[in-house]
């Protein structure tokens, strides 16, 4: 079946109402894409149904034809494994009975020869709303509720994708020669899964989601025993996303030369003195022209009443005053040819009603000017290297970071005031909280980031993308041709969450396993909570990628190392297999009662001098791809050249170090002493492997591209 | 069949050196308790295969009884549902011709009717090496390992605990109509745990595991399909441990009034100078003996060259010197009247050898002379109250607490470090780090700190249990009669990380499954990470228990709102209904833009008024059971008058109050106020809620006791 066709019997389906379309036409359109389905015929009579049989062979499957019926197996509308005529019949009776009781029809059945043996999958397709045409794969049949067991790609999905989609789900077992049986065939099962993804996006639009469920896979062929299509209200025509991100004009919230701040207040406590006073006596290198009502001066600053009286050319206004009057700003922008407009006022579609016009309004105005916008309802945008920033949080209680390579983009502000004070010491270089993202979203954001020189990781919090393949296709090149990576936590990932995520930004938290999957198709590093973030953030940009999976450990305590072994798997990370020389070297070296494996036990007793030998140890060994120490600096015999001995291996190492230690002030004091010669310490065993499972991972990327 | 009957023919079995009892003696066994099985008969030829069938009715299912075949289903040695007579003669000449292959004797056949429909379920029966017997419950049939649905109790289990059980695992959903079918027989399943869990503990000391896989409910019977017993290698006696905790001369451990330090020394930077210097210089109410050779003045005290010279009674001997001597000094010990030791000394069982029997001598002295011993390989004791503390870890670089209600018992002294630091503000009472454990072990210690009037929080990190009976016995009669909560972090889960532990204090680390079973059945607060350990048990220190799983939330920031509400499941803490009351006060009383729902997001322009007024509707609603506020204390309009405020709702509400906040110095300063008057602040939305759920799990503890 061409694509044509399918479209128009699809289309026709819609414009009849239909919810689905019937299960012999959507075996005969799966089928059309090649893709197995059982023998079977559709009949209107029981006598048909027996002729059916007796030419194919039993047993049989019996189905009843209803447009409307979508769980015919707790609606009794499938009966399985009918072995004889008889039982054939019976069930025929038996059926149109049932439904009759429930006053409802029958329009004919679908006998089908019954497939034996083999193991079950669901394959599913999903228009997501964030990211269009998605494909899923389950370990299936009538347990997937039970397993929970699925993964996600989003359309088109490679040979490799669906390989690995087989790889993450426990089914995989299943397929490769469980209880003694013999290897059912993979590669027919992937061929499958292409053909079902083609027809995925090539229905896209004309439905919400597909099922086929179970996908029967023995060692010969994969059949599809169910097909449900499960059609769209109407036809869509723009549910795979082309749009391309944009950096053009973007310069201007971070470069400013001259910025106006459109509701600059004299009243300390007031947020537009609070702003003021970050723009104006802060460091900040370009010029500040506030516009306050009475033209009071500002900090000593001449102010003006409106936009049009400013003498000079302006770059970006900054507005902090009530969201309705925004849209005439935006005109007075478009005259006066502002080509950048940051908007922290909030009081937009996160309210609802009448607000989310005013929004749009914003939105239209903005494209329609090609002025670019962040916010609404966000605390804007900080750059370290010019030290420009709009925020209302004053620096008695917010730090703002020294320059450095991290850059942040967050739909949270909160989460965007606390990674500034987390980097104070190591430093930042650009921090974006986009709120309600009227314009520039995050593709557009970390577009401009991968240009800018002074980034080398980008993370971000998002509860929500709007656009999800502009997002998707961008990460994908910013990661491939820039080589910068991405580190993102996805909050807003239960249906609850997303409805707390709704009324905050307005945004759409759709599955999280969609996104997860598209984060694996990008080369994203996806991480499980804010800290996560920030520890793995600070990991890559002061250490270079593992070039493998193996770990290993120096402690004086030990308890740390159970707890960090326990997680491995959940980081993918593996204990590395030392080598005997490595073993030998150090049991000649160290007393009779340190443990000289992997971990290596240097106990209580440990100087600097005992990790340093053990750290030498370990980066000649080839098995060793990352060198993990732990401090417990509270123990006497811990000397503070542990410092030097540091520096000196992170300068001669090209493996990757990653530290941590747990305690008061003197703990602190060393932890700091060691980040400042460019090695990251983590505060928990947990912190600690997730930041190396992402080296390894970022590694294994880079390896892959 | 009487548990005298059973065990002798468990007996007989492993006294012939099998590894197994074979299926149909299995099948007699567990039918004598009452246990349906599926009607069968043990046949020797084809014929009376073929004989059995005919009078029982096709299906049957036909199984190789052959006592060393473990796995019938990989092995070949099964076939289900055979339907006619030349069906199961064809299986049964099949299944002869396979053995023969393999060169394996079949000693006859196994036929039995085929029973059909309902659900699979796995029992199972363990002798765990930690608790001894104990049973499993997972849903099962081929896909148990798929699944990984399991959860397990400690026998006697009872009835009320196998309800749990099934709640546990997602199976439950089969019992309870599943796509349409009726709901099966709950009960009928229930009685047939509970009677396996009495073959369980009369069986105990005979058998290695048990499996009854599946077990096949519907709506009338439970039926064990299959029944494998694996014996142990041989009869053991003591798997089902009688030991008491005993707190006899505890107290010398923490109020001692005369303390001997056995290897004092005079070098700085030595172990022997750092313990003498926390027991001389940092006001200890005690006496300190210091024994060194050549009786040198050690921080201007006598010292002496043994114990024995030493002019007073003493009550602690402090051991700081070659693990070899230890013998030696109980000896002396027990001449002087010396009741209790302290063994800071490694060198013990965890480097394997001789020192294993070394430990092992120590072990039967400390016994034999009723001296009580902690340690060997520990960092010891702290006790706030009187300032006693022997720690190889300085002043300068770790902090000692102030007086305050937690106790720490703890495996790892990395972590016993740390956890004192992280008090120091808010208090602990006692700390021990117990190391090797040769006498006083952790259910001595719950014992002693349930008496223990300035402890209301036990929290304990724990990678092995060795007697996880006399652990349990103790922990259930601390938290039901002495109402002290038992907050536990078990670490070393995986295989790997067990290793890890068993080379480190020599411990057994059992499956992670066992012991969560346990702690249910005891009500100990299990916890996932050293940091929810420190979180939970600082909130139970500081707040009350809550009354109800309905959580409410205030914040002027939502980005954590969002996290925070992704790991409710998690936590098994539930969003507070608020009544519709509450939100039209807060409408009535807050700006438009402020949004009146839980979370109750007040913005960036909440003040501590706006706090104040949501805490107070808050605590008026009878759906709220913990008031929880997060801070952005970056943001202006927050004024410092909160912590007033909280003190005041502190004083009032009988509902826990937990604080979140993150960020920089302002922050931490803002925090450190607020837990100075008793409420605890966390720093991450997962702490947060973790500390909700403990003090919403205790609370239904306590109702419950």
């Amino acid at each position: 079946m061409e694509k044509a066709e399918m479209r128009s019997l699809c289309e026709t389906y819609i414009s009849k109402g239909a919810t689905a379309v019937p299960e012999h036409v959507s075996k005969q359109i799966v089928s059309g894409y090649g893709i197995t389905v059982p023998e079977g015929s559709l009949v209107k009579t029981v006598a048909e149904a027996v002729e059916f049989a007796a030419g194919a062979g039993y047993p049989v499957v019996l189905k009843a034809v209803s447009s409307e019926m979508l769980h015919k197996t707790e609606q009794k509308g499938v009966v399985l494994n009918l072995g004889s005529e008889e039982a054939l019949k019976k069930a025929c009776e038996e059926m149109i009975s049932v439904f009759s009781t429930r006053n409802e029809d029958i329009d004919g059945f679908l006998v089908e020869k019954m497939v034996q043996g083999g193991a079950e999958y669901i394959v599913g397709l999903q228009n997501d709303p964030c990211f269009g045409p998605v494909i899923m794969l389950g370990t299936g049949g009538v347990f997937i509720h039970l397993l929970d067991d699925v993964t996600f790609r989003v359309l088109p999905a490679t040979r490799e994708d669906i390989q690995e989609m087989i790889e993450e789900i426990k089914g995989k077992l299943l397929m490769r020669g469980f209880r003694g049986e013999p290897p059912l065939n993979e590669d027919v099962f992937v061929d499958a899964m292409l053909k079902i993804g083609r027809l995925g996006l090539d229905a896209a639009g004309l439905y919400e989601s597909m099922d086929f469920n179970p996908v029967c896979l023995n060692t010969s062929a994969a059949i599809a025993l169910d097909a449900k299509i499960i059609l769209a209200k109407e036809p869509a025509e723009t549910v795979i996303s082309g749009v391309k991100a944009s950096i053009t004009g973007m310069a201007n919230f971070f470069e400013p030369k001259n910025v106006a701040l459109v509701g600059a207040s004299t009243t300390p406590g007031k947020i537009g003195n609070a702003v003021a006073d970050s723009l104006i006596n802060h460091n900040f290198e370009g010029k500040v022209f506030p516009i306050s009502r009475g033209r009071k001066k500002v900090f000593g600053l001449e102010s003006y009443e409106s936009l049009d009286e400013i003498p000079e050319k302006i770059d970006l206004a900054v507005v902090i005053v009530g969201l309705a009057l925004v849209p005439e700003l935006l005109d007075q922008c478009h005259t006066l040819g502002i080509p950048a407009m940051l908007i922290i006022s909030g009081g937009g579609k996160e309210l609802g009603g009448e607000q989310v016009e005013l929004e749009k309004e914003i939105q239209r105005k903005s494209r329609e000017y090609g002025i670019r916008v962040i916010g609404p309802n966000c605390i804007g945008c900080f750059s370290a290297q010019n030290r420009f920033d709009a925020f209302f949080q004053v620096h008695e209680r917010m730090v703002r970071p020294k320059p450095g390579n991290i850059s942040f983009i967050t739909q949270s502000g909160t989460y965007g005031c606390s990674f500034l004070e987390e980097c104070e010491k190591t430093g930042a270089s650009k921090m974006i909280s986009y709120g309600n993202r009227v314009d520039v979203d995050e593709a557009d954001m970390i577009a401009y980031l991968a240009e800018d020189p002074d980034t080398r990781v980008i993370a971000s919090y998002v509860e929500g993308l709007e656009d999800g393949r502009k997002f998707l296709r961008t990460a994908r090149e910013v990661i491939a041709s820039h080589k910068k990576p991405i580190v993102l936590y996805k909050s807003g990932r239960t249906q609850r969450s997303a409805q707390a995520a709704q009324s905050h930004t307005g945004a759409y938290g759709g599955s999280y396993g969609v996104y997860q999957g598209a984060f694996k198709q990008a080369g994203i590093l996806p991480v499980d909570s804010y800290e996560e973030l920030v520890a793995v953030s600070r990991a890559l940009s002061m250490q270079p990628p593992a070039q493998g999976p193996g770990i290993s450990m120096i402690s004086n305590g030990a308890g740390p190392m159970v707890n960090a072994i326990d997680i491995f798997d959940r980081y993918d990370v593996e204990m590395a297999g030392i080598l005997a020389e490595s073993i030998q070297a150090m049991e000649a070296h160290y007393p009779a009662f340190y443990i000289c494996k992997n971990p290596v036990d240097v106990t209580g007793s440990a100087t600097s001098d005992d990790y340093h030998f053990a750290m030498e140890c370990l980066d000649r060994d080839p098995n060793v791809h990352v060198i993990m120490n732990w401090f417990v600096f509270q123990d006497t015999p811990l000397d503070e050249k542990i410092v030097e001995v540091l520096e000196e291996m992170n300068r001669k190492s090209k493996k990757p170090i990653l530290c941590a230690a747990r305690g008061g002030a003197y703990t602190q004091h060393m932890s700091q002493a060691i980040e400042a010669i460019g090695v990251p310490v983590f505060d928990s065993a947990h912190l600690w492997i997730a930041a190396a499972g992402a080296l390894v991972k970022w590694g294994a990327i880079q390896q892959s591209t």
